[in-house]
């Protein structure tokens, strides 16, 4: 079967442009992962109209196509089997267009977001969505699986930083939807629909995002904190004293502190080892005389409000990548063991009774392991990884899932807050969302791609997909 | 018909809860409106548990249902037929939770847009929607049509406000989604859907939304400009010097600023008149000392860089609602005259020459008029009000439609930037939607309200509403 989807697709798209099983086994199956891709063909078209192409065959016999960005979005989203077309948008690289007047720029949804971030730079603009895999996700992955990042609290997620879309649905269809407008209501916003659906519902091709003026001054500090109450009191005084360029608030417990200021890692405490949490904190504005004495009269007021207990304020541009460097040093989680790990989402009111639940959870029915918090507080959103030995880890992960989701119910909060479902979350999804939601994920499925054909499986089941995969 | 419909409803909702087309009747068809409504009955459920009845009654007896909130959409989104039903949600009126903590309000989806703004100032909280219909317009109604205003470059359009939704289908299932965190990357994310769909997919009835903390200081000038050119590039220069703290960029024409600024009208102006272009601009900050230091130096670099001729900063908070009385004095376009008023958006780049083709196709082909151009630039939107006889205004509205509208599909403009479509702008949806897009359009609704009984007729024509019609 393999070989006949190979020579129609190679009909379609040429003969360079489609990888057999054998070739396609070499690449690895993406970040963090230790196995390697597998499929019927990997398929690289060099345009929408190839996209188009490839998809109205696929869609005409009944095979299933799973669309690849840059392989760096955890949750298995763009597994497939063996019977399954890859569709790579590897060689769809263009950026087509920047203009700094409209602010605007239109790529090509193979561009990896890095690309962009440098192009733009050169026209003194920001594409402000930024994430630890910028040099291998690409666009068209950010806008499939909504992607956060470090800066949500000021510019939002990929979502709000897309303003046109063009993409290939099931049938091969083309939909244009390339809007460079940051108001326009002509209609349904279609491109909502696409936007993280994690490529079930059609393929990006092409996008308009938008770019903000880069901005001119940075101020950071690293905040030491005596109670998880003076954290949040401290996000409200920070935003509010902040105006408008407060940039990202990012939040650790003790043990994610330590961890990444402690040897092994490279990372040096800028303060003291033994607060109960510490928080990154960043404004961008537009003037670094005037940014600096706002950013240290906030801080001072906090400091006199009694909301924070100590802080570093970064004086150099080395200070503040050190600053970042701690909070992306994630990598520590490796160090004699082998992590869980989870993007949560949950009010800030409900996370401290979360956290020390989880922790008693643990101690009780995990025996020896680790636990590590930290995360995007300003966006409600954190980062658990739970450590056990090697040995354990086939056997313990779907108690450890279990106990960290299922809290989750009672304080409405989200088994995914920017990583998505893929496969690995979807037996989790019911306690985000409710039966009705799932219905209509369902009836929207349905409605855009009816045989299912389309990254069949992942996210929630559908009857269609059930069927293809049988017939 | 009529008195079938009235008994059958006021058996699901009770006597009082129904109003009679006589009684409905004397109610105002909305704002800027002549007439009156017309139904076969309007029903005013008194919860979410009684919408669903309505609808599941109204679904299975094919008749057509037009919600209604607030009336001030302007373009006929809510008419019905002498045989439709109106559902108002006039009084599902409850702020039921403000969490300053989490920033979060939850209301009901007949809150008025000013009662929230005012319960949210009390927790020195800010709901940054802001619109001249805030006494009347409804929050269900600002979701359901993606209300934008005065601070979208700011804060966004409704749709950025929203965090979650419960919505009612048209057969009357509940679709209760009411997310209240910024980051929820679980499943399609189905708001989406409802917001700006005009009512044609689902009836809102509840929403989460999203505060931000009450900006602490406020600092505006009345700048005037020598060329659009100059516009364009005190835009970029502003939205960098302020840093996130710009809220507002409205530009005026000259005929508009000499139209607000002359008796008439009672506004003073704050600068000469005979500038070419004008800007109100607004920086929102923490810092009353700092802010307008960093405001002053702003503009003083913009005269310095030769962007701008003159301005007048405001001196106190009188002068700033002086300032915004004169943008939002759109009252003086009724003098001798009746307006066609358009919210067209285009980029940036296209505005001036497409003002100047208008400008000379409307002296060529409509004769004895007035044109007057304001907006939102730093969204792109412009409204444009051409003003003629009254006794020639319903021979020429088309003529004038045809000449605003088509010169936008060349430049890539929506015919609404914040508006919507209704049945007014359903003649040009094509100008600023293809084909493809349209087409995509139907397939949801399709999906969604397969019978077509959800305000049939707006925004584009479906199958099934004729067949219902007809039926």
């Amino acid at each position: 079967m393999s070989m006949a989807i190979v020579a129609a697709l190679r009909h379609i798209v040429g003969e360079s442009a489609v990888l057999e099983p054998a070739e396609l086994g070499k690449r690895s199956a993406g970040a963090y992962r230790f196995d390697n891709l597998r499929a019927a063909a990997l398929v690289r078209p060099a345009n929408t109209k190839e996209v188009s192409d490839v998809l109205r065959w696929c869609h005409a016999h009944n095979i299933a196509v799973v669309t690849q960005g840059g392989l760096t979005g955890l949750v298995h989203g763009g597994d497939a089997g063996a019977n399954d077309v890859i569709l790579s948008l590897e060689r769809m690289r263009a950026i087509e267009a920047i203009d700094p007047v409209q602010r605007t720029a239109t790529v090509e949804a193979g561009v990896v977001l890095q690309t962009l971030q440098e192009a733009v730079d050169q026209h003194d603009l920001s594409f402000p969505l930024d994430l630890g895999a910028r040099g291998s996700a690409t666009l068209g992955g950010n806008a499939a699986t909504n992607a956060g990042g470090n800066r949500v609290i000021r510019y939002g997620m990929t979502r709000d930083m897309v303003l046109g879309l063009e993409v290939v649905l099931a049938d091969g269809s083309i939909v244009s939807s390339m809007n460079q407008l940051i108001k326009n209501n002509a209609g349904y916003d279609l491109k909502q629909l696409f936007i993280g659906s994690e490529g079930t519902l059609g393929v990006i091709t092409k996008l308009v995002l938008r770019l903000r003026e880069k901005p001119l001054a940075t101020n950071m500090a690293f905040v030491g904190l005596d109670s998880f109450d003076a954290v949040a009191k401290f996000l409200k005084h920070a935003d509010r004293a902040l105006g408008g360029t407060l940039s990202a608030f990012e939040v650790m417990w003790q043990s994610f502190y330590q961890l990444v200021t402690t040897a092994p890692a490279k990372g040096q405490p800028p303060i003291a080892q033994n607060y109960p949490y510490y928080v990154l904190i960043e404004s961008q504005g537009a003037d670094r005389e005037l940014d600096t004495q706002r950013f240290q009269a906030a801080l001072e007021g906090a400091l006199q409000a009694g909301l924070i207990a100590d802080a570093a304020i970064a004086q150099s541009d080395a200070d503040c990548q050190a600053f970042w460097a701690l909070r992306d040093d994630v990598g520590q989680v490796m160090q004699g063991g082998l992590p869980v790990v989870f993007d949560i989402s949950l009010p800030i009111a409900a996370m401290e009774a979360y956290a020390e639940g989880l922790r008693e959870t643990l101690a009780a029915e995990i025996g020896d392991h680790k636990l590590w918090i930290f995360g995007h507080l300003g966006d409600g959103n954190l980062h658990v990884v739970v450590q056990v030995k090697p040995q354990n880890y086939l056997a313990l992960r779907p108690k450890i899932e279990a106990l960290v989701y299922r809290p989750l119910a009672a304080c409405h909060g989200s088994v995914s807050a920017e990583h998505g479902i893929g496969l690995e979350k979807k037996p989790y999804l019911h306690i985000s969302r409710n039966a009705a939601e799932i219905a209509l994920m369902r009836t929207l499925k349905a409605a855009l791609d009816p045989k299912g054909i389309l990254n069949p499986g992942k996210i929630f089941e559908v009857a269609a997909a059930a069927q293809r995969a049988s017939a």
